[in-house]
């Protein structure tokens, strides 16, 4: 079994996912690294040195540029971006359904156009998992596809039974791919994403179906698009329970640091999401009081760091005033800088997330998370 | 004495310049950091990483962003950017004559408008000496007219003269802000700068009396602004002999590698220049043979490092067909590499300039640096 459960507290969980290039220790946030890089100008040595765990790259994104052809001669996504830990991609499902246009679905999968040059392309289950044959990573996400809500009852309950069909493609392919001669990871492993809104029962319909598939995660799809805070909670609090305890469960696209530590709370193992960078992108810093915009002229004349006792390779060396003059200037440091603050802060609170799991203290980690948030 | 050099060969000069942040070993090329960061995305931890011996920072930028004051108030450049080694700031008449609209020149200085907000700023040598002061750079420019190629002689013989009055401003005014209390950096030395564009007499007429005021060290400026390079070499070969053979050399915003080791090899000790920098962010990469375009299809699936042998942070890890892809992908870290690259490539010809003019065999040096070359 590839995932062990290390210790447990509630729902929450500190466990250890194994794969090819090394184990999960988790909770863990993977990093996105769309096109094989962190967007913000940060290499895999960056991501080392700020204790990233998991790069996640997108499938859709690398199968137009640079090909998936071209990763896979060059040895496949680790050693073409020089990263030898664990990398996840996602299956590409969500980016057609976000990013390109004139998508027709069927039962095959889906045509549309490429949002970079309008080319034709078709993706269905098959064509995703031998991309992310291709790229070796170490876990593929299921294609599927993500609903916008709100969503007629009846379109998402067939969608949910298309995604589970498209699903057992996707593991008869890649159980196929892993089998030949040439194949990049023989031991990538297939996570089943969870869909049907914040519809209790489809969600558990689907649930079932795809958790007796017994494969090695599952993932929980088509949250945090729009729906409430609340919502997404509640949705959490009936599915997790229902989900294989002895498999991963990774949470998709989500979230603030709040959302983290109460997915944590409820049992959820992994989690990603581009608002770290994002935001680091737009001078908005997270610290443990809370975030704050550096762009802010108060900051023009603060000498200190970021955040007090803060290790990042930022705060250790350059102040507020600083980096709020990059911003102003428009310099690419700022962006990298901002990045390279957030991208520490979500791997060390997850770092720090693990330790309060492992000593039986998360409980009290959590209600410390919301006191220092409360004072700012 | 500030300068003392350690070797010679023919007209080349391996010599130390001593600062108030320790000593500059020369030849040496100064990684341009314009508003107080590397273009790019590099940070002052980059930069000794690049083995990058001193940092040129902009007046005419600063002031306008963050401002001087706040640079002061907060310690100097040096703190404001977390760089220890020797920095030199250029003294903001290049920027003015470049990038300011609405100049109007007189005795006193000059009147112009900012090129971000349009506001009225008027700069003469007290006032950029002023700035330079509060920045606390070891090596502060004189502030001069820079005149464009061509020009009527007459006007040029007159601008000469008003930039030795200006000089003779500056150095007055450096004078009574080293004897202040709250001086930033009282070790900070004058540069004076010789004008006089490719006419002999005048560059030479002018050296004459710059000279006499025994300044810390003497820069050549107004080449490189559109003359042809036999002309720049003309200009050298006539002007060295002339300038103080006991202060360092500086020629301003030169150049290419070949324009470096042909100014080596004419007697200059101080290079800098935007090229490097700029090449690298528009993926034009130096290597010993030559210059490569990234972006060139054929380096798609080109599994080598930029440069075979190239210690560089990028070359260590990462293949052309990388850096090709980020490029094509329009990350900012195809910029930061590329950048990356090149400093390393400059800093670290001006290391094998220095150790063969210390083993005494410069001239084999430049032959090889041809010959490598005239392979590609």
């Amino acid at each position: 079994m590839a995932f062990s459960l290390l210790r447990t507290e509630g729902q929450a969980r500190r466990g250890r996912f194994e794969t090819a290039n090394g184990p999960v220790e988790t909770p863990v946030f993977m990093n996105v690294a769309t096109q094989a890089a962190i967007k913000g100008g940060l290499s895999s040595e960056d991501l080392e040195r700020l204790d990233c765990r998991v790069a996640l790259c997108n499938t859709y994104h690398l199968s137009l540029r640079p090909g998936a052809q071209t990763v896979k001669a060059l040895g496949g996504l680790h050693r073409f971006m020089g990263w030898s830990r664990p990398i996840l991609t996602d299956s590409g499902g969500f980016q057609i359904f976000s990013l390109a246009s004139l998508r027709k679905i069927t039962e095959e999968g889906v045509a549309f156009r490429s949002h970079i040059d309008g080319a034709k392309i078709f993706m269905g289950p098959e064509e995703s998992i031998r991309i992310q044959s291709c790229l070796g990573s170490d876990i593929a996400m299921a294609f599927d596809e993500c609903v916008k809500l709100p969503a007629p009852r009846d379109y998402m309950a067939s969608s949910c039974d298309r995604t589970y069909r498209w699903l057992v493609r996707c593991r008869n392919e890649l159980q196929r791919l892993a089998g030949e001669a040439d194949t990049v990871n023989p031991g990538q492993q297939l996570f089943g994403i969870n869909q049907g809104g914040t519809d209790r029962e489809l969600r558990l319909a689907h649930m079932e179906k795809i958790a007796a598939l017994d494969l090695p995660g599952y993932a929980i799809g088509g949250l945090a698009v729009g729906e409430s805070t609340e919502e997404m909670y509640e949705t959490l609090d009936f599915l997790l329970p229902e989900m294989p305890a002895d498999k991963p469960r990774y949470l998709m696209g989500v979230g603030t640091p709040e959302n983290i530590v109460e997915g944590v709370y409820r049992g959820v193992d992994f989690f990603d999401c581009v608002m770290p960078a994002r935001n680091g992108r737009h001078a908005k810093l997270f610290t443990h009081s809370g975030t704050m915009n550096l762009k802010n002229e108060r900051y023009a004349g603060d000498d200190r760091p970021i955040e007090e006792g803060c290790g990042c390779p930022v705060c250790r060396r350059y102040s507020r005033a600083y980096l709020r003059h990059l911003f102003k200037a428009e310099e690419i440091l700022a962006l990298r800088f901002g990045v390279i603050h957030n991208l520490w802060f979500y791997n060390h609170l997850m770092e720090d997330i693990r330790r309060a799991l492992e000593e039986g203290r998360f409980e009290e980690f959590r209600r410390e998370f919301y006191r220092k948030r409360e004072k700012d």
